[in-house]
């Protein structure tokens, strides 16, 4: 079984030796920059990791691997556009460097070399993976769309919140391990089972985000402000609160809402969370999902030894600070 | 052998019939609206065509069809927004009648079901006619980058413009032949010249568009202003021009391109035009690709009867006055 030190060694080696295209170079030059910007490459190495589940030869998996990695590239210079973000891994976006309509069509160019890598893949059903890679790029492009109407909505459920975040983030971390997992040979049983552990484990990642945003560090050392309190943004908490508070709370949460000074609109805030037990609840949620992941790769039918590797990086996901 | 009409209405109907999404609705509605702008559909005829020309049962081709005619209109979302376009066949641009953020994703998505649809096909290697859809989607894009640089670029050679024009819009009227010829069983050989002859039909018609802009209907009655004389688009015939004007007419076309009376620019760069036989050269230009395309077409080891689709419809796109 290989470590994750491995896999990433072998995912910036496929990364940094893959084609993209030369000419024209306004094209072609913001795709190795995006590609070069580093990160944590969570995305690939589950691909391989899910080969390595059922098989010890991994090689296989490696254009798959690199297909998703530029897929969420490409979705990522997309939405820095719509997001208007200047900044991507403290690095001006391809948007800001270059201009608007060259981050659309490296953005469109990079989709397309997606499915290419795919299909570089040896594996008898291509179809098979074409579909579960497609119905996921459908599905992250569903989240995103929907992640922007929560802006206008007034009232969204914490169901919607959730089924947003999966569609947005986590059934991308499902459908890398599955892929991959199918390429290593997995049954369709077990491939859907990591399906889901990766998916489940989305969802737990995405919710732990919102809570460390108002109760990580900055509620033990009052040095940190709440991003996302600060700015409005609809997170699981925000959601729940607004769907429980009390009548008398009510004007006192509009006003937090709109009030501009940033240290009392998060203390007010955080107040409301700590009142309504929001942080209670969150984890309560999160800890759902949690469980619902770890059921999921308990019953993929391989030694455990096998599977330590994927319960090792749940962990390092999960315990996270910042 | 169907006629053009029948192949219009096969598609027509598989348009109406495809299943894009359906939520969230911003995301799906400007895809069914943009496919339902009409056109000519002339892409997606010919990979019926195609098809046609090597088996009497097109069916296979008809998701293949409604891959190219999804693409085709993916690009025309995007490029709507790169070149900041209100209209779009009369109606309003998906960028215009919602906003940028829902023009690229749902653009995004129309690139996705591409594959999809492609996928469909029932066809034995699938690989194959992907390889041949995303080359040429890449290099669809790929003309769109060099055109936009085309507009900053001092010097541009003709065979630059004509490399370009192929990119842009001659290999997608070459691929969705090949591909409906390979689906219809087709032998490499063949199914390559149809390519080819798509190809140099396409380059032959987009010459044709820019000779018309400035000899069409104004050539003979006046009434007509050339649109791309005024907007100082770098055609063939202003490309020719400015590579082989005299030194002593270097001063007048640099003064006409700085003219704002449009009637006196037209007339004075028709003139040039007309004195450096521009109109023949370019006209001698698009001979040759036609010739080119025939040639392929007559290598079609076929009897002429099953081509003869092809050479009407050619002769449509090429006689056609505006």
């Amino acid at each position: 079984m290989k470590t994750y030190k491995e896999l990433f060694a072998i995912i910036e080696k496929a990364i940094s030796t893959a084609h993209y295209g030369s000419n024209p170079k306004e094209l072609y030059e913001p795709i190795t920059y995006m590609m070069d910007l580093g990160g944590k490459r969570i995305r690939p190495a589950l691909t391989l990791m899910g080969c390595n589940v059922f098989n010890n030869d991994i090689s296989n998996a490696i254009p798959a691997a690199l297909a998703i990695e530029v897929f969420h590239n490409f979705t990522l210079v997309h939405d820095d556009i719509m997001d208007n973000a200047p900044l991507r891994r403290g690095k001006e976006t391809v948007y800001k460097k270059w201009n608007m309509p060259i981050a659309i069509l490296s953005g469109d160019l990079m989709m397309i070399k997606a499915i290419d890598f795919l299909c570089e893949t040896n594996y008898t059903n291509i179809k098979e993976l074409i579909t579960i890679f497609n119905t996921t790029a459908r599905e992250v492009c569903e989240g995103q769309q929907i992640d922007m109407n929560f802006e206008l909505k007034p009232d969204v459920s914490h169901e919607e919140y959730i089924e947003m975040i999966a569609l947005k983030t986590a059934v991308l971390l499902g459908a890398s391990l599955k892929i991959g997992a199918l390429i290593g040979g997995a049954n369709q049983i077990d491939a859907q089972n990591l399906y889901d552990f990766g998916k489940n484990i989305g969802i737990a990642f995405q919710i732990q985000d919102d809570l460390l945003d108002s109760f990580g560090e900055g509620d033990k050392t009052g040095k940190k402000v709440g991003g996302d309190i600060v700015a409005n943004k609809k997170t699981l908490l925000l959601i729940e609160l607004m769907q429980c508070v009390h009548k008398d709370d009510k004007l006192l949460l509009n006003q937090l809402l709109n009030e501009t000074n940033e240290l009392e609109k998060v203390t007010g805030i955080l107040n409301l969370y700590k009142k309504y037990q929001i942080d209670t609840f969150a984890q309560g949620k999160k800890e759902i999902y949690l469980q619902k992941a770890f059921n999921h790769l308990n019953a993929v039918l391989v030694e455990d030894a096998r599977k330590q590797i994927l319960l090792q990086t749940a962990n390092d996901l999960m315990n996270r600070i910042n």
